[in-house]
């Protein structure tokens, strides 16, 4: 049989058994091999996605995997999930399966389903004694205060931080709490301390990321964004332009992009372009040819964004040939 | 007998005795009826606001108090804080009350008197044990590790985070270490990983804050502060004016607000406004009126502002009508 | 016998004895006196610069150094590190005991050898248990997770937090995971939420810090950063420019720096310069006389820096006398 995602996970419940998370060490993304079909012969009841499954059964399933790891004796809520297609996540054990695919690499931003994510994930406070329902919480803490414990809330998100559940090889992320499970950070990267990678978002690597990636985002290998710097998110309402950044570009530190970017482009530190910046074109000898909508150079290639300081207008300078705008864009201007 | 507010509270104490930090799960503002005279029957020396107490008072207090969670048994510090007037704090524990009366939304940014509150708080190491003395951290620092335990000083402020004392209803906070006891968070309000909010400060719900807000700034329902954007706090020195946002504004990414906003305004993306920024007022035909001041743009709704991406200056286009300044602050300009 | 550094430390190891990292409780630069060679007579090997000792002798040790603590049983691995002269560091407990010179302020950025140092600090898992070695972090995250522990991942990197270290007297760093080992931080400063400092870097204090200092960057006394203003760092590549801010500077939230600068100096809001920016000199008059690269203002003192909002330039007027340029800098415009 053929599925789409399966994962063996640990989960965690509230007071009143509502999952509020679960922890997949191995998703697998297209898993084939006779395997498959033995492991779902276990499951009961075929048509769910989502399986409370016992220790013993755990065990079976985890040694079946290629390559999974052991699972030992635990107490904890086991959870088997078996995604047939791609199709929009329809519980949190779904969604959190689909977002480990993200962020082990399995998939890239926009290559897996996650229409209505948001409906399926509860929102959890995350804290040192693990992720606890919100409206259990304030009794968790005074009891925590009285018995002398220190119990502290690092997040209320329906996110977690993507580092307590998967470490990608060959990356640096100075600062975890500004990644969300969900992102892509690819081998080679180093996010630091001023980076933030939303989920369904994420760098090709090597990267140096210093600024944001905002929810669905991606950036090209060999780019640098500068500290601060920010890219525009399609979740913030209004705009249904996937923003993008192309190979070897840098954004400076403090500036903003807000058009898909094509390849070794650079805007200047603290220099913000949006969709409709009108900006002055300039020739290989550094003449104005003509002002454009900057939604029109959206995916080209080879270029410098600056604001000119005695001037004060943006202005876009080749790097290499003459400017050919994006047709298709140029001519909604 | 009439009284500003009170409060129950577990506290922590250095190795000297002196009080670092008080946790009051449920502080009361204005408390009226009978149980109150009755409350305050228990206290020992009633001309002060501040009563370390035993643990059978502190049950016996809880327990009258309307709503209040029941008090287990413990060993720790039990404080019962007592304000029979507004006026300035004169101690941490009192201090500590009012910030959680900002952070319970028992009162909103202004409304309780703080004035001193940083001579009244001492800077304490928060720490994965808990809150710690600055002075007696070396100590434990070693002692931790020679234990093999891993001590981690997260924070050495004045103010703790305000998660570790209340997370107010209907509220996420991606990432918990930028938002101060004393911010009064607004019900619907989503505070993202780059968000920010000091103590006498917030927003009113429903919000998305991805910016920074300041000591001193309110935000008003409907608004977003986008990414990585500043609102000017009072405590930056020079500045008396109290910046607020008004309701379903924008600030984008990246810009930045030093005056106050009225509602429906929009501040393009990268774009900082400043008290003293001059800007071409635009009227509904998109032509330059004259130049103002922003300052006399205070509180003034409907306003566009973005920088003329061709001109290089400060632009202003009302969004409804024609723009009426704010005449007393235009006449000083 | 002369030495340059020396500390008496407490190291993590991995699963296979690789070095984590080292946390030295009072180390020490140029030791003198008789004790230095009676410390040195323990070791066995005084060619090489990292010793791994025994308890006994490290009890041994640590009394015989001046106002060291007193050494308490541990089953830690301890790590006696002597450094003849200020070479580059060649391995991790040499290149730990430099950042912690710079941390304990008993040098400055820049006043000790770094070179090579990323090669000597390896990649390490930063947890809630402690430093583990990225590929054992896999293993560890399963088996946490199966016993019910929360194992919580808060750095991914070559650089610890500063404070897991040391917390230098009279100082606030209201969020710690921003300050890197290495950082030097001066008495009297305050770090807010959005301040940053990385290693080889810091203010001499008092400052107040709600920006980022980059590495090699130094703040002088009574400047102050506003939030998420940036200072360009000499590890972005392209730029061997150290850059430095003088005393009694002001850089506006949002702004950013790319020149040394001078002592008296203030760049607004939301501004940045770099030294390519060319900019308007104004005279006393406020009129402009001639125009240069922001290079040539490099060091200069009482300058304000602002883009004129209403021609869109970028404007320097001078404070006090007229502006005197950096000639050698100005030479090469």
């Amino acid at each position: 049989m053929s599925v789409y995602s399966l994962g063996l996970g640990i989960g965690t419940k509230s007071g009143v058994g509502e999952l509020l998370e679960v922890y997949y060490p191995a998703p697998q993304l297209n898993p084939k091999g006779e395997w498959v079909d033995k492991v779902l012969g276990y499951i009961k009841n075929p048509e769910s996605a989502v399986h409370e499954i016992r220790l013993e059964k755990a065990k079976l399933i985890a040694d079946m995997i290629p390559n999974h790891p052991k699972f030992d004796d635990t107490t904890r809520t086991i959870i088997f999930t078996v995604l047939k297609d791609d199709r929009a996540p329809s519980s949190t054990a779904e969604a959190y399966l689909k977002l480990h695919l993200l962020s082990h690499r399995l998939v890239r931003p926009h290559e897996t389903n996650l229409t209505g994510i948001f409906r399926t994930l509860p929102n959890v406070a995350w804290t040192n004694e693990g992720a606890i329902a919100i409206d259990e919480l304030a009794k968790r803490q005074l009891s925590a205060r009285l018995k002398g414990r220190y119990l502290s809330v690092n997040s209320v998100d329906k996110f977690p931080k993507m580092t307590d559940y998967i470490v990608p090889s060959g990356v640096r992320i100075a600062h975890t709490a500004r990644v969300r499970l969900g992102a892509y950070v690819g081998e080679g990267s180093t996010i630091m301390h001023e980076g933030f990678i939303n989920f369904n978002a994420g760098c090709e690597g090597p990267n140096m990321i210093e600024g944001r990636i905002s929810a669905g985002v991606m950036v090209d290998s060999g780019t640098d964004l500068g500290g601060g710097c920010s890219t525009m998110g399609t979740l913030s309402g209004g705009n249904d332009i996937v923003i993008s950044i192309g190979k070897n570009c840098l954004l400076g530190a403090n500036s903003g992009c807000g058009i898909p970017l094509g390849d070794n482009c650079t805007i200047e530190a603290g220099l913000y372009i949006t969709g409709g910046s009108k900006i002055n074109i300039l020739n290989k000898a550094g003449e104005i040819e003509k002002s454009v909508k900057a939604a029109s150079l959206s995916g080209v290639s080879d270029l410098l964004f600056r604001r000119n300081s005695l001037k004060g207008y943006i202005e876009c300078k080749p790097l290499k040939a003459a400017i050919v705008l994006n047709d298709e864009l140029h001519s909604h201007n």
